[in-house]
Parts: C-alpha cells; structure tokens; sequence
C-alpha cells in the first residue's frame, strides 16, 4: 500500500500464477532451499506481482535475494532456534533463514499462540528480508484473527532523523491485515517513510520524475529526479513530510518499528554508534534483521459471529461512502490489492517486459524451463 | 506529539503542579468520583499542560469533561466489568468509568499481564476520554515494558475517508511508550489526523492562521482558516495530507486504531450505518468509545541488562546525530515533553491566562480555594 504511482510503463506479459510460483520455488530449490520452504517463499515474493506492488514482487529475486545467497548473507538450510516462551510471546533465532519462507511461519505461530491467549507475539532476531510484510500478516485473516508484522531494516541506515544530517533508520514497514466480513480483508503495508526505497528505483528504472515530498537535498528542497537517490544527492523523507505535515509522527512510527522489530528480539539497529561515522547517505547493511508477528484474536474474546458482523458493517459502510468522483469509489487498504490479484488469478499475472527478461535469462542460466507467458499486456 | 504548533499566545501564570492536581482531584471530587480515581486522574489531566501537550489539558475539563459529567455520559462510581478473560488478553466493559482514571487501570493490567506472558493487552468498551493516550502508554516504562494505548472516538465521526464526502471515523489516538536507557522515555502520542481536532481549536481560539496541509474544503483546496473547521467549511485531513504524500497510510493507521480499539473490544464505531446520514460534517457522539492496552516485556525474553544497554545506545546514538541547525540538536518524540515536564515541576506549570481565569472561576462555582499562582510567564 503506498501512494499514488507515478505512471510507469506496463508493456508485458501475463504468467498463469502456478507457473510463476513454480519456477521461483524451482529458483529457490536451485539454492537448496528445502521443497516447502521453496513454495513458501516463492508465494510470498510472488505476492507482489499478483497484487501489483511490483516493488516489492520479482523485480526483487536477481536484485536482492539470489545476491543475499551468493554472499552466504541467508542459509538456506538454518534451522531457526526458540530463545525463549512466555506462552503468548516467544523469541525466535532465525540465525539467517530465507525470510520470504521463516516470516510466514513465524506469523503461524503467533496465531496458534493467540487461538490459546487471545493473544499471541512471535519476535526474531538474526532474520533476513522477508519481502511485502502484508503476505505474512494476512495470513492471519483466515483464521479471524488481526495480523501485525513490523520489520526493521538490521544494521541497514537509510532515512534521516528530522532535523539530522545522518541516515540512522531503515524504511521500516508495517502491516496490520484483519478480516472484513464479506468483503476484501483489510491489508495496510507500508513504510514508515513517505514510500520505501523499492518505489523510488522502479521511478528511477522507469525515467519518471517523482512527486515533491519524497525525496529532499541536504537543504530540504524537495528533489524530484529519481536517480539523486541512489546517486546520494537526495534522502528519503519519513510520513508526513515536512516538520507542519507531521514528519516527526512518520519518524516516531518508525522507531515504534525499530523498538517491536529490533529492541524487543535483540536483533541489529540502525541507530549504533557506527551510524555516527555515516555521510549523509545510507550505510550498514541488513544483516542481523529483526521481526516481530502479533495476532490478535478478537473471537477467543467475543461472539464470532459478532466480530464478522462488525467488520463487515465497519468495511461496508466506508465501500458506501459517496465519493468526490464517482468513476473513484471509496476503498480501503488492501481492497485494490485483492482485486488485483483476482484478476491476476484470472488472466495471468503482468509482468513488465523487462521483468519477463530477466525471469528467462535466469531460466537460461539456471538451465530451467522459463515461466511460459500466455497473452500480451 | 504534533507537528510544529503555529505561534500561539503562551503570557499567563505558574502553578505549583501538586497544588493544580490538589485542586483538579478536588474538582472530581465535587463530582462524586472517589478519591483514589480522582486523584489518578487529575494526574492524566494535567500531564498535558505539564508536559506542553497543552491541546489536550485542562483546556478540556470545562469543555470536555465536566459535560460528560453533567449529560450523565460518564458515571463517577461505575465499576468497570471484565468480560473475558484468556490470560494474556482481558476484555472489559468500562460501563461508562471516567476514562482519565480507568485508563490507568487499563494499562496497568496490560502491564501485569505481560509480566506472566511476554505480552499482555486489555481491550475496553464502553469507555470514556482518556485524555493523552501517551501518559497512560508511559505507564509501562518503569516496568521497561513497551506500552501502547489506542483508542477510538466511539461513534463520533470527524475526518473522510480519501476520496469520500462523508465523515466516517474519528481522530483516532495511537501512542507507544519504551524505555531509552538513562534518556528520556520514547512517548510518541499522536492522532492518525496530520494534527487532532484540539490543536486546530487552539489555534481558532489564539486567532492564527493554520499551516496548508491540515484541513481543505471540498474541493479538496487547502484551507488556514482555524475556525472554518468547526464552522463546517473545511475538513480534517488524514496524516500524510494528499494521495501522493501518503494520506492512505494516515487512512489505514486510522483504522488500525478503530479495529485494535473497536472492532476488538466490541465498542462503538464510526463506519456504522447513522454515518451514511451525515452532510460532510462531523457527526455521532464519542459515546462507547474503545481502548485497547497492550504492554511487552522484552525482559522476560532477554536478559534485563541488554535490554536497558541496547535502548540507551539506540535513542543516545539518535540524540548524538550531528543537527542541520547546531540550535536544534536532533530529539525523538517524548524528549522534549519530558524536558517540558521537568521544568514545570521546577518552575510551576504554566497555564495561559485565560486558562486560569476558567480554573479561578470553576473553583468559585463550587466553592473550592483556586489554585495559587507563584510567578507570570
């Protein structure tokens, strides 16, 4: 869930959903990634593209993932260790396990520990990126219970302090998902910055100008080339903006993250004393990241039924809020998201021609049969 | 915690902080609230003008407070009912309980539960206003416990969904509270508004201009003019401000708060059907307001000691960012409450001066000694 795009090119291909999520768990398997813990991982990176926030889907595996692999940065293998069990939260060594594949099941034990406590919280330390938070915490929705994932970044530093001239946190999303009667389940998943870093490079993959407010120089004038930011002649602005615009809640909402994520599991932080030896621009890595899952299960507590009726009546009442544009009716955080993916379930999930690329050369390389495309975008 | 406040007009008197509580208790008192509850809050009260949160202090117990005791919409000795129970997560039915005192006891009860569990959280209908959700989230950090209080507004609808024409949900409190080490505590306290409904009202009645970005008309055209909100020409925008400044998030974080706080507990809710009634304007009473508690203890999953280390590096490392303007050294949210704190127990905490015209006039009314002023400001 980020805001409005900045309009990007969408020449492509449409994938049926199985065989996309076949080749990537083939991809991950080829790095010996365990069968389950492939076809785990592969359904949550492929969340992206099923749901159209690209940002966070494929474009991600020969940029982040497979180089995370090459540099022994995720073991397939590892074994994630308890640390310790209060019941309703438990703390979790991932000790560098796939976090596409590990977050999914971290969220499945903080589930099963709010079916029992009415409440349950699963916090990891040594973790690795886990992809679009909102994957993992939906799948709490199922089980009519509220979903929570908060990820730091590790040691990786990328936004600004207002007010500072160092970069000491990372983009630190946050997902709450919780069910809405009959209609789509509500998924917010953003970051805590006005957009995460992913939104930023796709503009810059893309040739688009950005909006103002995203992006700042050193003097705070809003910078709208998306390439400054890689380049290090722009940063990152938190939620709200400006100082007027409530940067600072955006920039608390983050450290609410990094405290959840990092401080109660004992995983890497942004704000450490090498922060201080930065230049403005980002530095650390995200290594030793930390995540924390809570599921809150509002039907060990009420009538089931009257939670569905609630959520239902609470998410139809907004769906029939009369809008400014009728061609734009009202929706709520994950509503766009499901729709998307019904009709990627349908048609085939669009992949930008280049993605399409990338995804056959890696075929090639891997000597795989590539994701076969049935119709053009 | 709030974006930048326009410059409003601070001349007016000290008073001595236990002589404002001896006196704010006395008031609660007159109202048939035991002592021990009015004593509490009193103390939620005026930690606003004691902590420079001074949109949501005394400035509300004419406006806000002794109303609800006068329409019997709160009730002094009611004695709140728990509902559920699972051990780790308590339902409770406030039964209308003066909120500044039940939302003590609330987190409390988090805090002990979490002691046990890792993890605790209380979910209330039924309630009443709680004042800053802050001071009540602080409760957990001298157990180094993380603290979060979130709450709705009941049935009381203030700010649009993006891109709708009716009011559908309130402002929506959220406040999380950590430990820092030696530091100040983190308290962040903050509507899911870019501003709460207090702050513009404070702003209406210095008779400044409002910063663009907190309320627009429906065209969705900026407007600075404070009293145009309660006038019904403008309305509340969400954190974030415009679609692509992210206003979905301040959209979505909003109704985190009406699910933790509502959809939980079983409260009263703004998206309920009397909304589809509305003209644009605020509509609905913040009667069977929601709350939510939750406290963690990251100590009972970690050794204490680390917990304390780790925090006192992260927020010491934050406040050692080198500053854009050598006069703004870089704080986090609660710092600078708690410096406000601080000085007001030294010096007395300042009150304008037609606050304290109001308290002298309420202490005649019911025959009570005002509160002594010691020094102007």
């Amino acid at each position: 869930m980020t805001p409005a795009a900045p309009d990007l090119a969408t020449a492509g291909v449409r994938v049926p959903y199985d065989a996309l999520l076949a080749f990537v768990s083939a991809v991950f398997r080829a790095r010996e990634v365990p069968d389950e813990r492939a076809d785990t991982a592969a359904r949550a990176l492929c969340y992206g593209d099923l749901s159209g926030m690209t940002s966070h889907g494929l474009v991600n595996l020969t940029r982040l993932y497979l180089p995370l692999f090459d540099a022994a940065r995720v073991d397939p293998l590892a074994e994630p260790r308890p640390v310790a069990d209060r019941g309703a939260a438990v703390l979790v060594d991932a000790r560098k396990a796939l976090g596409l594949w590990h977050a999914s099941e971290v969220m499945d034990l903080a589930i099963q520990r709010a079916a029992t406590y009415g409440i349950g919280m699963v916090s990891v330390r040594g973790a690795t990126h886990c992809g679009c938070a909102g994957h993992h915490a939906a799948r709490a929705v199922a089980h009519g219970m509220v979903g929570l994932v908060v990820s730091n970044c590790g040691g990786q530093r990328i936004a600004r302090p207002p007010g500072g001239t160092l970069a000491m946190l990372g983009t630190n999303p946050l997902s709450v998902a919780a069910p809405a009667g009959d209609h789509h389940p509500f998924v917010l998943d953003m970051s805590t910055t006005v957009v995460p870093t992913g939104r930023v490079r796709e503009a810059a993959r893309a040739g688009v100008a950005l909006p103002e407010g995203w992006l700042a120089d050193d003097d705070d004038r809003p910078v709208t080339d998306a390439t400054a930011f890689d380049r290090g002649d722009a940063h990152l602005l938190w939620l709200g903006g400006s100082a007027t615009g409530g940067a600072y809640k955006g920039f608390g909402l983050g450290l609410v993250v990094e405290l959840l994520a990092a401080l109660v599991p004992g995983a890497g932080f942004g704000p450490s004393p090498p922060a201080l030896d930065g230049d403005g621009g980002p530095s650390g890595t995200d290594d030793d990241i930390g995540m924390t899952a809570i599921a809150i299960a509002p039907h060990t507590l009420r009538a089931p039924g009257e939670v569905h009726r609630d959520a239902h009546t609470l998410f139809g009442t907004l769906l029939h809020c009369p809008p400014v544009d009728v061609a734009a009716p009202v929706r709520y955080p994950g509503w766009h998201e499901a729709e998307h993916a019904r009709r990627s379930l349908r048609d085939g999930v669009p992949l930008a021609e280049p993605l399409y690329e990338e995804l056959r050369a890696l075929a090639a390389d891997l000597g795989l049969a590539p994701p076969a495309a049935t119709a053009r975008t």
